[in-house]
């Protein structure tokens, strides 16, 4: 019998996640250890495999696991690299072998990788909003805007493995803000959570019309949201701009590849109530006529704490 | 043995190129007829199969064709219709079967039908400068601006059948110019024939700059390449211009599917000498880091009077 579990790692910067996946996508256990403070990969990949390991154990699937799947910044699904990722000390330098180091420290278990935006859109097409299509749109919107791109009910990964950078094309083309990719006017610097508190610190410093966030030191996308709900009409208007900028980006999207939907997912997509009228609106004001009112626009399904892991663990059933 | 001949159709709004290919990419024998001036798609049908068994007669290969590929406005791969093409009258305001149609006519013979756009860069793949390439995009410079997307060997259709509509992505955000699509700063109404012209009389109504463009009553794209050979400054000012709107775009499309290649097609990029260094330029000034100096900016390699028919042709060669 094939075996029926497989494993997904979610590396982020600070903390990687682990968790042991059914095929209907229920998390059975899942576990934390710190990305950081690790001197070399070595380090890293040898407590990763380590407490891997442990949780098999705990989860009682030893011997019953397919694969794993990784889902890693700057992971590239074809070298099975992570590389030159800034967030990441021991891989911020170099090109990182991770998946053949993974597999090494585990006994050969196959390792997929992939990064972490192509992971969630296999996960939602696994398990989530997208499952069933064939053609649709991951954006992530968390501290930077990512994207997965499925075609065919492939994942798009381009000629060398990078491709879907859609959160650096450009949203806006004459004195756009600063990217931290070192371009100007790119969509994550507007439509990232990053970039909604910036819109926010921007239209304060402008006008001394009242709002609720003028009392704060520091501004997260996370008081925006909470003053909108107050309905601060600032606040709000912020979410009008944010979406309206994302929209018409999509609406070149779909222009590029005719998708069934689009998902959206992450931090900021939580603000759903807020983001998806001035969104959708504008993407359709911008897309061409034969797609009006076609593609639809998604939230991601997938449960918030599991997400990164499902998303990740997908990877490990095309194994 | 496999039957070893194919044959091309590339429908135009005025008349249609009717071509006999072997597998090499050569075409034997070819015709024309008029696509204009018949009352219904019937009409017109009936006239293109005895168009094409006259022609398969002439090269002597009756019994030998394998298929029919058709290269059409708004042509439909998945459904084989040509809907709603404004510049056929026998299909503007209605979708017309084509593929079964002719397939009919033709007492069954396979139709497969694409826009001009993937026809074009199925027949780049097939015999030309994407010869062996899995990852390209396709970009025509003609009366409009028309592309066909190739992500791992195969032309990218979309949901629908419509994607690649890259001439409509937006290349100017604010008060762009007015487009046929209806939409305002698309790509085509700066990079097309049309929008070189258009860029030439704009700047020549602004300024009194002196110019061989000046004593033209109606200025062609044509017209401002011979200016340009001649040194005109305006006219190669417009060609600059021109080269750094195109490259900008395609520096975002890079970013969507990390292509091994970009291939120009069309009259446009006949102008080469005058429109390649600002394009790559600006290409790689909009482009990601990680893809500076990597992704190749090439001009079509197929004959330019057989390149519509070796198009259309090369899609007979998959049924």
């Amino acid at each position: 019998m094939d075996k029926q579990y497989v494993v997904g790692v979610d590396v982020g910067g600070q903390t990687s996640k682990i968790g042991v996946v059914d095929a209907r996508g229920d998390v059975l256990v899942q576990s934390v250890i710190r990305t950081d403070g690790h001197s070399d990969a070595a380090d890293f990949v040898a407590d990763l495999a380590a407490a891997i390991k442990e949780l098999v154990v705990k989860a009682n699937k030893v011997g019953e696991i397919r694969g794993i799947g990784v889902g890693a910044p700057n992971g590239n699904y074809y070298t099975g690299e992570i590389a030159f990722a800034p967030n990441l000390e021991w891989a911020a330098n170099e090109a990182v072998p991770f998946s053949r180091m993974l597999s090494e420290a585990l006994g050969g278990i196959p390792v997929s990788l992939t990064n972490d935006a192509n992971a969630a859109a296999v996960g939602e097409m696994t398990y989530g909003a997208a499952k069933g299509m064939k053609d649709f749109i991951m954006i992530t919107l968390g501290t930077g805007v990512g994207s997965g791109i499925v075609i065919n009910g492939q994942v798009v990964y381009g000629h060398d493995g990078f491709a879907g950078e859609l959160g650096h094309t450009c949203a806006v083309r004459n004195n756009g803000r600063q990217c931290n990719c070192g371009k100007t006017g790119c969509l994550e610097a507007y439509c990232s959570a990053i970039g909604v508190a910036r819109t926010a610190r921007e239209w304060l410093d402008m006008t001394d019309e009242p709002s609720l966030l003028r009392e704060l030191e520091k501004i997260t996308s996370k008081d925006v949201y909470e003053a909108a709900k107050e309905g601060d009409a600032l606040a709000l208007r912020v979410f009008n701009f944010t979406g309206a900028m994302l929209g018409r980006s999509l609406a070149d999207f779909i222009e590029f590849s005719a998708p069934e939907a689009i998902v959206l997912f992450g931090g900021l997509a939580r603000s759903k109530e807020f983001i998806y009228e001035p969104t959708y609106k504008a993407m359709n004001e911008n897309v061409l006529p034969l797609w009006k009112g076609k593609v639809d626009l998604l939230f991601s399904q997938l449960k918030e704490s599991d997400a990164a892991i499902l998303g990740a663990s997908a990877l490990a059933w095309e194994l």
